[in-house]
């Protein structure tokens, strides 16, 4: 059957109007925002139900058709881009916007996959909550697809992954037939716990539709301090002591070198330098307290002083308002886009265990600069997870292209320590498309092969997001 | 081939002394503490290494024979103990009992699947860490086992259920194959969770053999209050009310009935009435921290100083020292024994939305003595989890065979008002053989078909503890 005759009919099941299949409708779900890739798709389908997204898989099914399942298209690794080969439908979840239920006393919340995680970040504190989930995508990025990818960001220290926040999930499987796993309970087993294999499986087993989550109270009391130490190690050293005497409240510790500080200083706007003085590395660490009931400040103050006694603090800053601590979070957020006016810059989203960072980024610097002479390091992020955005930026001087074409052998070098780490070579982003053909470097056959069964058993044509992961 | 051959092969390969064909050397295999089921098998292995565990595996694969692993043998829903057919070798973890790995710095350890719960907490200790696991079997329970069933226990509230502890599995596949996924990484977006399905698989997917766990502050600060309350509905509140103010230290939050109480004085070695008054409801608070740097007294005293402002608690009392924490919890956790003597018990695991606990037991209370007149409830455990052990004694009086000849029926209207709340059949003990008959009832068809296919894509030929959960 032709194209247009199977848009005929998906015309009937969703409405004529929400099947793209014009050009210029169709570009903005054809082209991540990274141009790393450009699609083609016979149409783009917006059902706008759980029921209509149930008919849509299901005639699908029936006629062979592949499905790209789509949210906000904020993912970095192309999983949501449609092949070249011009062969994929897009199903777009973005009119699946309905909060179904807020329960602030039980501290849940029931939303449809196409709400965009700031709305949800919104409603939940409508009612006095915290929806943790928390990044820099969060104004167009979709909880289905947050889920599908399983999110990190910044507060997985004290609030876990997309993964820890799901209780329950409602998935349209690759036959149409809808899975009604939305439950809100703390404790349930009866059987494998099937929502695992959605979460993280970037839509290559089942579509979700809708999820029930988690909400935490909202935090009442924030502090935020700058700090300045001498190398990963004291940092390291530092995250441990800040942990054992704050425990959960330690809700942020994120590492920059200053290199990454005198990037924002010259390309930032806004941006100022934190301390008096310069230190080779920096920490951003943020304490806060779902409850007024305890001194916040108190807590920091006591945490650094025992810090400075030990010597693993040159210098600290604190904030003395919430628009100092935008101010901090500002220069940490700007430390991705500060990289691009300084050249080319090739890029790791890795993770080892916590204790074994400054071990990694000691190898691993070292490693780059053996093979690219003057080449910047400007490793950042979620120390405290052990998640390093191990970002290089190009010699100062040397040719972009050239540089950039180095990108497969740095991985290359990179991911091998990584691996002697025993360490993720995808902590937060997924693999998509782009690292694809990476995993058999670090997985077991075994591990590949139980992944292959397991996507043959929930999805036996291969229809739903085929050659994703997998 | 019989069985005596193929003992012979199995000896070769794990040892004559480790393989266990004698009535008496079985018998501790073959029996659980509430005498629920007899086993009968064909003889008990005892491997003392992975290696042996693969070897062992892949012979009972090539030659079609049934495996039922066992841990510390403390489950009690008979997914441990081998069919009365006979016909089902039994697999003792117990040999396999190394901590591999201890890393305070990174809060986590790495342990064999035989290391008993209690050897596991201990270790954690020694290095000034928390392993919060903690239910009434951690004396003789391992934790491979805690692990297959993902045990709940009390420090859910603050800690999550076992799954929420694991950081990576070693896992022996139906076939022999070993994956090795001991990874302790907090992010890893790296393909599908395979983790995810052995825990709580109660062993009918692959053996987990050694588990990453993750590690916590070791308390500093520890308070327990025992409040008397009007009913289950302002015992709800007083949990919104306390979770709000402590967040992640509320660590604790127990509800009894009076009538657990008065059992307790009745049967209970030590135990005294907790208040100077009597209450109809009672509920065991506890407050933690890891951190020196909290009053957790001072929080404790305002929650409840705000709680009798809000007319949620009718008395409290204060443990002043640990003497009288540990006086509070003996209350609490003798309540399973102190059912006994008052003759039979019928019994439930069930679970709602947190919100949903006070209507669940309107209703349910209600339900069972419509049932059986004069039927005595005994509902406790953890509300802040929305787990509930519905228990419900018999009439004074009445015959102890004729009212536990009700079970069934009993069960079947408790558990058609927890699925009226949306609830689970099995909070925290899982399916094994003595629930299996009753998913069908609060399953989707899709979801079971679901489990099935998984099951028959990762244990092909259906070898591995058969007949449990599916």
């Amino acid at each position: 059957m032709e194209a247009t005759a199977h848009a005929a009919r998906f015309a009937d099941l969703i409405g004529q109007a929400n099947v793209l299949t014009l050009p210029d409708d169709q570009a903005p779900y054809l082209i991540e925002w990274r141009d790393l890739y450009q699609g083609v798709t016979p149409m783009v389908l917006r059902p706008g139900t759980t029921e209509e997204v149930s008919a849509v898989l299901n005639y699908a099914y029936e006629n062979g058709l592949k499905v790209v399942p789509q949210g906000g298209n904020t993912g970095l690794m192309g999983g949501q881009i449609p092949q070249e080969t011009g062969d994929e439908i897009v199903l777009s979840l973005a009119r699946l916007n309905k909060i179904r239920n807020v329960d602030p006393d039980g501290f849940t919340i029931t939303v449809e996959a196409g709400v965009v995680l700031e709305t949800l970040q919104n409603e939940a504190e409508k009612v006095d909550r915290l929806f943790p989930l928390s990044l820099g995508a969060q104004g167009s990025c979709q909880i289905g697809g947050n889920i599908s990818t399983n999110a990190g960001g910044t507060a997985v220290l004290a609030y876990g992954n997309t993964r820890d926040l799901v209780l329950g999930l409602e998935v349209v499987l690759p036959t149409g037939e809808i899975w009604n796993g939305l439950r809100t309970l703390r404790k349930d087993n009866t059987g494998y716990d099937l929502k695992q294999l959605f979460i993280g499986g970037e839509g290559t087993l089942g579509i979700i539709t809708a999820a029930s989550l988690k909400l935490f109270p909202k935090p009442k009391k924030l502090e935020a301090a700058f700090v300045g130490a001498q190398d990963p190690h004291a940092v390291l050293k530092l995250f441990s002591l800040a942990k054992a005497q704050a425990g959960p409240l330690l809700t942020g510790f994120e590492i920059m070198p200053r290199i990454g500080i005198e990037f924002c200083l010259k390309h930032l706007d806004g941006a100022r330098d934190p301390l008096e003085s310069e230190h080779p590395w920096y920490v951003l660490m943020e304490l806060s307290s779902g409850s007024e009931a305890f001194e916040v400040r108190d807590l920091m103050e006591g945490i650094l002083g025992d810090a400075f006694e030990a010597g693993l603090v040159e210098d600290a800053a604190f904030a003395q308002n919430l628009s100092q601590v935008n101010d901090f979070w500002h220069l940490r957020h700007g430390l991705s886009e500060v990289q691009k006016p300084e050249g080319g810059s090739i890029k790791h989203d890795i993770s080892v265990p916590v204790a074994s960072v400054p071990d990694f980024l000691d190898k691993a610097m070292e490693a780059v600069d053996a093979f690219v002479p003057g080449c910047r390091p400007v490793p950042f992020g979620h120390i405290g997870d052990g998640n390093i955005h191990f970002n290089v930026s190009q010699p100062v001087g040397a040719d972009k292209e050239d540089y950039i074409a180095k990108w497969d052998e740095m991985n290359k070098i990179v991911h091998d320590i990584v691996l002697q780490f025993n360490g993720s070579i995808s902590a937060e982003h997924g693999i998509g498309r782009l690292k694809k053909d990476l995993l058999k470097d670090v997985k077991q056959d075994i591990e590949l092969d139980l992944m292959r069964r397991i996507k043959a058993a929930v999805d036996p044509k291969g229809l739903l997001n085929p050659g994703r992961i997998l």
